[in-house]
């Protein structure tokens, strides 16, 4: 033949479909992606996009045809060896940054943390969301409807921390949602302490112009100086901007009598939204993230509740804001993601607008002591 | 059977051809090769291997028996997973240095450089030779008895820089030369500046005693006191010496009448050369790297076109040596490595030599401040 | 079906067996260990588990049903992209150590060695534990009853060290013996120096409360302020005790006739032991590592011949302890790993004691100047 191109790239893949649920599993080719594990999840109209080289992160989720997810300039995934975490900026984690969930812990998360001379103490994140994840496996149980997906990923250092990290994700062909438990362990015969950040990033067709942040605040606070022009407006959107810069606030929820927290991300015109929920008790701390740059940037909001803010870790071990663990002991971990329409949403948004209601929430017009590092 | 070894490598290829036109691909295996994938492209007499996991470096050419390359006592190629470039040193890039063309960029090239507190801020020569590229393909036009590579590498921080190069590189069959084109894009919503420097490097048969560096140049300049002894010989090569420090020397180049600047490195008995030329106006600046030391710590040379002066990325930006690009717009880099001998080679020299004629170059006898830090 | 588990694993494998002799390879999946391949020879009742990607280190050794080596909590093998080395603590090594025998060089070996302004020269013993071996093959030979293994690992940074180690392992049928040879060779042109230790690391059940070290001291110090009080104990261990902390000591060795030396580490009833002996003219050092920590953390002791102390590499420059290397010189280190019982344990305890008999040991109460730093 005269002319022929070859594209270099062999890809292989499994499948296994029962009724409606289907687990399709393949590992990707090419550039960063290299090496990762896609596991995509199918129930009825829900798919779910899980990456264990991503210490089992949640790439992407498809709720009949809506998208929960951003585009990250990233455009991942990206494996954990092209994440230089050891570089000395402590920034490293931001190069394979893009998935709908990401992890942040286990030893530590926030902002890089530096000892007195300089040295990165904790890079940025953390390391959990670029450890990949062993004992993987899929259930399909057609009877029940349900996908659930197990796995285990490990963050050890001989002499400092030998924690793991138990997960169990169902997705249920009856509604688009999926819901996950993380069981962290101290394997160590040592206590130790830990945190974890569950950085939730939905950017369009949820994000946009007028988009809402709905929630049953009891107190919120900007991270810093750039966030205080933000106050009036902290729980709604605006348009992309290029080159606008972040901005975060760091807030108390209220609970529903359940213990349960959530927050809800309404889509511009209302008509649908993207709620999270979780187990307050062992996540009482929740960060918004505004970042409303250009699309090409990576117009997305973060919904981040966790066990501290976001700050470096030695300023959150002075608030006492670590998880202590005993030798053998455990701490769980649950949340659930759902897109929201209908009578789901209208039922969501009058539960959290009752628990809103009174007393009213406290605003700070500036960043609050002891949440912020001044 | 009473005796029996086993060599634990497994390889697998792809093999294509057309004519006198051929591509062979496959995966490497075993020691820092692990992974790396080695396309070999064949036009008649003349073989070339890219390599897609660093960065479509180009490894090794050969030219009708003639081996254009180095011999680096790293042993590549080499896979960017033990490649340490998050080291403090920022030296880690050395540790995968062999090909016959590598690029060093896109955010920076040059030597470390670091903050006021010691901590680095960028790595030696950046991360292009060490980042995977994605989207490779090869076409075989048989009718036009040429090759050609096509990839993209994908250089990206959220929040910080989201620069793509692709690269078009042509083999033909009638001419022991490659021709290729990098278009770096920024693909940010905001402005950024960039880098680009092609490390071209060539060892014996081309270098060796009396070989020599053929230019036309308008300027040249040690980089350094160590280079200050060799500017009466900046053009010319001694024979190996073991433990002989490098030396590099800056200069400005003449340009032909259609914008291209080149540069030839004549064989010692000036039988033969590799010639390379480059569009001048995206690549303004040319070092020449000559690393006459023993045989089996890389004697070579390395002809060095580039955006700047590969010092600390900050001394560049101090100078303007910094090519800015606003969102969206791409700028673009032409390049072509031949070898050449009889009637192309006298032409080569010729028209160098007519560029050379008037003025006399200037030739400095220290490091030019502007150039090189003080 | 109703219901159905899918493991998201594809592992291959490979064997080749002759008469009692075989040899089984296999790379690993899933989590950290992606992409080792484990090399298990057999011979008779002796099994051993090398692996290539972790410089040829010795993961685990089997002798008719006991096992040699331990229970890190790192739970290995760790592939060498999930390694930190450029990590700044200088501590990344700590997340891949789980091996019986655990080489720790070639450049360097010992505590993290840091520039005056803190900035990471040396991580904590090495980079060959984590670089990976190509040209790796083995023989069996039947008639002879023995498996040979070989490989090389190169340890080399451009302009830097051009370092190179090839290994000969031999598993004998008629005993449970692995013996290996090292040969390091300068591929530089240039002279240069070099470092390496044997961590050799040995938990339950041949440690365990009232285990001993039988070795023919000449003189014995403790490491630091530390293992001071573990002076009078020093080759006697204690049961596992959560938290306590690891304690060293600092040793020069009597050698037998033909220049050997050697130490036993004898199980709690003494009815076996693990002889590791070593040709002690290139492995003049020795330390002996006590991590009597819980069982959890890593409960194992490390036998460690050396051709230094385990300091920072600045340090034992100062001392002298560094093997200098002519160029293309090479230094050769000898080693056996040996499950004794029965007569072979009595006669090595008898070995041992007409060493050690006079004149007696040299045990210094405090760290001694000269081989820990002040």
């Amino acid at each position: 033949m005269a002319r022929q191109t070859i594209s270099l790239v062999t890809p292989s893949a499994t499948e296994v479909t029962a009724g409606s649920l289907a687990v399709r599993s393949r590992r990707l080719t090419g550039g960063r992606r290299e090496g990762v594990t896609l596991v995509e999840l199918t129930a009825g109209e829900t798919t779910v996009c899980v990456l264990p080289e991503r210490g089992l992160g949640i790439w992407k989720m498809t709720s009949r045809g809506t998208h929960l997810g951003w585009q990250s300039p990233v455009a991942g995934p990206v494996h954990p060896s092209f994440v230089p975490l050891a570089e000395a900026s402590g920034l490293g984690w931001l190069d394979g940054f893009d998935e709908l969930v990401a992890r942040c812990g286990l030893v530590s998360n926030g902002a890089p943390d530096f000892d007195a001379t300089g040295r990165l103490l904790h890079g940025l994140h953390g390391r959990i969301a670029n450890l990949p994840a062993h004992a993987v496996s899929v259930t399909l149980d057609e009877a029940a409807g349900a996908i659930t997906l197990e796995g285990t990923v490990d963050e050890t250092r001989f002499h400092f921390h030998v924690l793991r990290m138990q997960t169990t994700l169902v997705l249920s062909a009856d509604r688009p949602r999926i819901a996950w438990t993380d069981t962290v362990t101290n394997l160590s015969d040592r206590p130790t302490t830990m945190q974890l950040l569950y950085h939730v990033n939905l950017g369009p067709p949820l994000l946009g112009a007028n988009a809402e942040l709905v929630a049953a605040v009891e107190e919120v606070a900007p991270r810093d100086a750039v966030a205080v022009d933000d106050v009036p407006t902290w729980n709604r959107y605006v348009a992309p901007q290029a080159g606008r810069r972040e901005q975060v606030h760091f807030a108390r929820l209220r609970t529903a009598p359940d213990g349960w927290a959530s927050a809800l991300l309404a889509a511009p015109d209302g008509s649908h939204a993207a709620g999270l929920s979780w187990r307050a008790d062992t996540l009482p701390c929740f960060a918004l993230w505004k970042n409303q740059t250009g699309l090409a940037d990576g117009y997305v909001t973060g919904l981040e509740p966790a066990t501290n803010y976001p700050n470096a870790r030695s300023f959150e071990e002075s608030q006492g804001r670590v998880v202590p663990l005993a030798p053998a002991a455990s701490v769980r971990f649950e949340l659930a993601l759902e897109h929201l329409s209908g009578d789901r949403l209208t039922a969501a948004r009058a539960g959290l607008a009752a628990l809103a209601a009174s007393p009213p929430p406290q605003i700070h017009a500036r960043p609050r002591p002891g949440w912020s590092a001044s």
